[in-house]
């Protein structure tokens, strides 16, 4: 991760923000102020967050002569640093228009520039190798937002009654999958955590030892056609196989089917997606389910959701890599598919994140960064679930075996799916 | 209010709807989609549900061959008519980021045009008396929605740390007002509510007796200095000239100054208005308080609020007629004080509407029209209380002394100010 | 009003007190105990500050040497008394196992003595007087108190799956009634409030002018009959005949019947009483509905409910008044029908407490008294709503014609019933 | 376990079941019938659901002619089990006023009685071991709920302005502690899970191979005085220690202190116990703090906190067992230390439940029991903690090395403290 070319550097910097910039192309600046839960935030504001990033995290701290480009924006994008000091109230994140969405484009223009200055500007070894570890969290952070950017403004459109497509045009069919079947792994003693030397986050260190019982995990993920059979079983109107908090959940919210899902007045089964309502793809991965909802399924099918450690330990040992997720951010669509060399695991990546059993905690000898950047991921480690793999969201490049996100167990928003475990 | 002839008609309609651009004409497409709250909707959503109304009201009643502008507008900007069917979520109205802008304007002009052809086509009396009638009402509900425009719009920009002001420039000092005084009213039988040819509200029908015993009122509002004096003595932190669920609002909620009211590093008090934050002007009206605020101050200052018996007897009496409001909304400003012939009584109209003590009740043989239009005022008569008078805010033309305005007693974001009486 | 003969007034004093207890006599200390809502108090907690309130208003002001009882009981018992200092949270009043009713038993007869002592204390003519306006002040008090005993313990034995009654034993029914007939009244200048040298509260006074216009009331209350006609006609279903407000209500609750009706396997309705579950009389007047309620059944039956000035104008114009409540509370049992004499206005008191659309505001020179008793009435005059006359559970002596008891537009465990207008 | 001695089951069995009622003898009948929150129940409530576990699990499987003492109880006194229909709503325990204490009392002799005459019914053989392993469980089951009965008393007695003691006396000094001290261990591959031939909760089981790096864990637990230094530090005030889900509880709740800690007039701290109000003791075991204190504690001080592998593997390693806990439970008086023998890790029973980072995940091959007795665990399996060890209100004999508790991270009214590690 030495910051020996400059160009290369600053070529890699440019391309990472330019694909936020596109991922908002279709949208108008009215689409990109809104904020449809407290989830969620706008467009805008993920575009001008990942820029106060660089500008507070990267500039203020190596910028000679550092001048905040607007004094108000430092309070404004602030996510959740208490470092850095005040934060505007997230939940109204949705209320800031202003600054406009110009001023945003602009504000992502000076950083930028000021960004390659910095980059281009000789800077010595210590230094050199502090901003390229700085650059390399910026953009792995601007890559997470990436992600989120597709899922919020997927959220926002569907609570309008038009039901508009973030892109227009039809959803290719899937083709008919594979039957399910299961793959055996011995268990033992295994490694858990990234042990390369590329970038990974302090979540995912250290690498460490964990035993592992024997296990089987399934070979791709629950379709739709699988989980519908679970509706029209009546699994949301049955406690037996939920957890007391899904149940809760379930009869509290009086919830029926996954997040996206509806009927028309015949009957048939839609899924609002980022084109729009579409017929329900039966083929397809299931998506958009909460971990109440995961665990229920995995219970009515005689089954359970896999650890973090057994996902990785099969994902390290079937070899599977992440791809290039489909144009369209749609599970299951165009993907190619991954592990197919290994023979057995497929889907591991670039379709859905993959609800695990396993509680976000720190790994024996977690240590996060000092200082207000610390607070990245370990503060979070409480009553939050983790999810392996990566999604048709999520941008190229980013993934890894050793990868973990996270979200509570009642979040549905996002591209998650089930692989099932025994 | 006879339609006879059509280019007065049309020409006062299209004066009326385009004064609601012009409101709009300050703000970007991102500043006309948020809602800051509940309570108060998008720019945007006020443009298009006033159209709706005509739409709805009118040319789908009386127009050949009605087709919708767009089918889906029926559901989206339908405010609170159960009568008409299904209504987009109130506390949503800021997630519609489509229909965009540009559609909302052209939806405007097409129903404008209809509406045009519709006042020029000949119709026969009975027609022509009905649709006079519908186009009175829904113009004055426009006028109506530029008020909240005014309001909502505050709101929203007062949410932003920012604080953005809704126009530029410097707001003219208020000059320094007459010492208040008492003005004597004799009671007596009186008549309430509307009782000459032009337009009202069913709200403000009939016309009737109430016997209002010997009173004296204020001969102008309360200021901001006189109010500032009353939480400086710990107006806020005493119970004692609180109703009890206006003490528990305040503790519940933490206040201890009007709405827009705050303080800068130095303690000098400031008040985010139109303009932006300004320097809290002692001489202005004060506004933006609550029925429990005005309450609990007129306790304070051994008064109470005066009936909306009393203030429409003392405004008949008086002979005072709303004016000008001032160019920029903000109470107090350049308005022509009203009823200086009268000599006594002033600022009955024009700066900040009054609280009352009334509930908001049907007068005696209250009868709300037929179908949908009925639920315009009639169901919303109970726990609100009435305000009269007018607001620098509302429409020139828009105001008269049996107007009846009503809000929840803990409603702060109007121009809302204190009338004492005894 | 005078305190002339000690052992009148000592008699007086301890017939309502033992009253109380009375009232207890059914119940365990366990059932005196529990607190079903924020809104309803124990039975030991009524016991208590009805104690309470004659240790801190007369024995504090007046007795020479005063001691408490128990210190912290000045906390403890105090409802809503800012001027007396702190309070037990209310809807934790449930919590107080301690003091046990033993002691809360002990802490009356103490106060009793007491009281009885500084009655027969040869006090001078000006704290006669005052001894005796603050002992009526309180013996008033402790009989609404006795109401909200029945009522409370009603709601909190209908929250019990066992729905034990209060008392046992059948419930007699009602005979059939008259057919409802209309009273009409010319209306004209009338007058308002208490007008006697008897006891009334501040909240009656002054006695002062209202103008009314003609109107029509009820010859008797709505019965359970009729109000089953509008519940099975959709009634609950339907948004057209309510307030707002109500229908949010209705829906926010789910909503589809009276407080206590509920329905048996077989599809029989029944009525929680006092007496436990009973099948529903259809001849009995209808109770525990709310305002909301009753102005939907008003509006749905073509009728409207009366104002406070209009009740109270026809109970004295047709001279009814008080009579004997029910010996069990049930309304419309075996109370002697007042105003038979009068020929037409019946049930007017001894049933049910009956919704006025009137809001509870001060009457025109309305002057609570001063100190911490002037908390009693006037801090409540916002957002409830006056109910006139009293029902089953009032005890005999209590009411008059220009009583004015208030409850919140939601409130239904009071016995409050419709009596219509036109 | 098999029941091979009638007498000796018989006389385990009432030995357990007295000690219930010996827990609420010094409490009144109005004592044991209030709720003071959702998550506590009244003492009432406690003692006929172990008995409803009794009669619903044993007697109406096994026993000839099966008659419920009482029909209702069925659903009054059913905590969580849907498989056994319906529940009356857990937040309004403290209602039921009915049945009294007396019925209760009945309630318990009668499932006595015919429990015991089950046991000497001389079933064969599979009967008698289905009877032994229901009666071992329900007895495990009624000792959690003495602990419960401790802990929802004392959190009831809190809430109550008089600080009334669960019993009298003062509460003895703790003798100063020894300095605390690091034990180490190695790690490596270790069996977690229950392995003995007694009873174990399902939750425990199975035994199973967990890896566990090396690690430190303190030899005693945090005191009064440690935790004070952290109050007075500023805690509670700063964020950078606490979790993001921890701070935000801090805020929303307002807290500064632990549970039951409050400062006199003077400034002195007191501790609120089952003894009533005392001076703080600064030598004993802290308690009553929530996950996010401890987690907040721990970071402050540097260190972390076990896992539960950690926690399990320390305490087999030492060989300490649970030994008597203190004749008054409060953490840390005069129970026997445990361990002193191992020489270095005390205080791992009998004091308080330690908090552990591992949430209450299923162990792998985990299988709860058939029927509605197997949601006893499993499916609280979510968002909880685990906590290991026991507490000064543990019943004797019922910890275990292997013993999982579990509560949220925000539950604080449990004896929990606090076990660092590193």
């Amino acid at each position: 991760m030495q910051l020996n070319d400059p160009a290369v550097w600053t070529a890699r910097f440019r391309a990472v923000r330019e694909h936020s910039l596109a991922l908002a192309a279709p949208l108008s600046d009215e689409d990109c102020g809104a904020q449809s839960m407290p989830d969620a935030s706008p467009i805008k504001w993920h575009l001008a967050h990942t820029t106060w990033f660089f500008e507070t995290f990267i500039l203020e701290a190596m910028e000679r002569a550092f001048q905040p480009f607007h004094p108000a924006f430092r309070v404004l994008f602030n996510s959740y640093y208490n470092g850095v000091g005040e934060k505007h109230p997230r939940p109204q994140r949705g209320l800031l228009t202003r600054p406009p969405m110009a001023q945003v484009r602009a504000y992502r223009a000076n950083v930028d520039d000021r960004i390659a200055a910095l980059i281009g500007s000789g800077l010595d070894g210590e230094a050199r190798a502090r901003l390229a570890a700085l650059l390399t969290l910026g953009l792995q952070h601007e890559q997470q937002h990436q992600e989120l950017m597709l899922t919020d403004v997927k959220h926002l459109l569907a609570q309008n009654g038009l039901y508009p497509g973030y892109l227009a045009g039809p959803l290719p069919r899937a083709l008919p999958g594979a039957p399910p079947g299961w793959v055996h792994f011995e268990g033992g003693v295994t490694a858990v955590g990234y042990e390369g030397d590329g970038f990974c986050f302090d979540n995912e260190l250290p690498s460490h030892r964990q035993f592992v019982e024997p296990f089987d995990i399934a070979s791709r993920l629950v379709t739709n056609g699988e989980f519908l059979a679970f509706v029209e079983a009546g699994g949301y109107r049955d406690a037996a196989p939920w957890l007391a908090e899904g149940w809760d959940w379930v009869c509290t919210q009086g919830l029926d089917k996954p997040l996206y899902w509806q009927r028309d007045e015949h009957g048939n089964w839609l899924e609002f997606t980022l084109l729009g309502l579409q017929p329900l793809d039966l083929e397809r991965p299931l998506a958009h389910v909460s971990l109440f909802e995961a665990d229920a399924y995995a219970h009515w099918a005689g089954a359970r959701l896999p650890t973090e450690a057994e996902w990785e330990h099969a994902a390290r040992s079937a070899g599977t890599l992440p791809g290039t997720p489909p144009s369209l951010p749609h599970p299951g669509g165009d993907a190619e598919e991954d592990g197919h060399e290994a023979g057995l695991l497929t889907q591991m990546f670039d379709h859905c994140w993959q609800w695990t059993s396993s509680s976000y905690t720190p790994y024996p000898g977690f240590r996060p960064a000092a200082g207000a950047i610390g607070e990245y991921n370990g503060k979070f480690m409480v009553n939050q679930y983790v999810l392996r793999g990566s999604s048709c969201a999520t941008p190229a490049g980013h993934a890894r075996a050793s990868y973990r996100n996270f979200f509570p167990a009642g979040a549905r928003w996002q591209f998650t799916g089930i692989r099932l475990a025994r």
